[in-house]
């Protein structure tokens, strides 16, 4: 006997293949296509996995701040993603991402429809340590990618070294050494030429 | 100052990118594209967190599973992916496989770099049981997508249900109510005429 609750898992597993189909402004290294969302979330984890010693609370439950990555994106199934500089389309994408966020998470049995949906709150409101720590990855990630294919998204009208260095203020608390080296990293884009300083 | 050790970890974070370009035989459900190592790397960690009550081993440490699905793939940057039905590719996989372990998990700092392969190791030897409920999720996955996509990689010559069958072996003893399913799920295919008998 297969249970309710099973298929109901089975489902979700199902419907979330469509985040390989979300893409991001940020490009792959190698072949510079736009990488999608389950690309970048198993970046992320393993980012997780390997710098876990730069952040600033030692006690920080890396397990938590993996799952946290693994499923930070998954609302963007139904709400689609919000570039990071587009300040029109972040007027509304909290509610619309609760909207997504209700719909997907309760797919599954209710237990885990609530664990997930306190992760993804957690995430977003970006206070706890690991929060903040996955937040950091989030910010970091795209800089790696634009740094090793030219500054690819940073050719956009509008986008200064300042904006960079702002969106990933949550770091200099919480993971100063990852901090220094983003630092570094724009300054050496602007040397470069393909940061606007 | 930026510590060697830091960058290299940095710099297997940018190498690693690569696992987005190793194609899989396996299409994602939507668009029928083949998926890249990454996506379904992603997709095994997502299965795990939502399926981990399954194990028949109440005590599996589902963090090590997790670490387990993300790293695996790992050494196809350098090997390439070998198709599971391929017998040829199957001759020299282990030997490729450790070459290419050897030369991309050494990049880490030595610490990362024994762990990680311990890791991979225990995931390839697939006798704990954390590896044991990753392989059976590495088995699932693509059992899944071949069911949504009309069995598109059960089209190739020679594919059979015996075949798809005896892979998933690893399930029966270890999460057994998931065996069930992946029985159902390939009895379903039959009928359906998309999986030969």
């Amino acid at each position: 006997m297969i249970s309710e609750r099973m298929e109901k898992q089975i489902q979700f597993i199902v419907t979330i293949d469509e985040l390989k189909n979300i893409t991001r402004q940020s490009v792959t290294i190698r072949d510079r296509r736009h990488e999608n969302d389950a690309e970048h979330s198993w970046h992320l984890a393993m980012m997780a996995m390997i710098l876990s010693e730069y952040a600033e609370d030692k006690n920080v439950d890396i397990f938590r701040v993996i799952k946290m990555v693994l499923i930070h994106d998954l609302v963007e199934i139904y709400a689609g993603d919000t570039y990071c500089y587009d300040e029109k389309g972040y007027e509304d994408k909290d509610e619309r991402e609760q909207e997504a966020a209700n719909r997907l998470f309760n797919m599954l049995p209710e237990d885990q429809a609530q664990k997930m949906m306190a992760l993804w709150r957690e995430f977003e409101e970006m206070e706890t340590e690991e929060a903040a720590y996955a937040a950091t990855l989030d910010r970091f990630q795209p800089l790696l990618l634009n740094y090793n294919t030219d500054g690819h998204t940073w050719q956009r009208p509008g986008i200064t070294s300042a904006k960079v260095l702002k969106r990933t203020a949550v770091a200099k608390a919480r993971v100063p050494q990852l901090y220094e080296y983003i630092e570094r990293l724009i300054q050496s884009s602007i040397e470069r030429g393909f940061l606007k300083p």
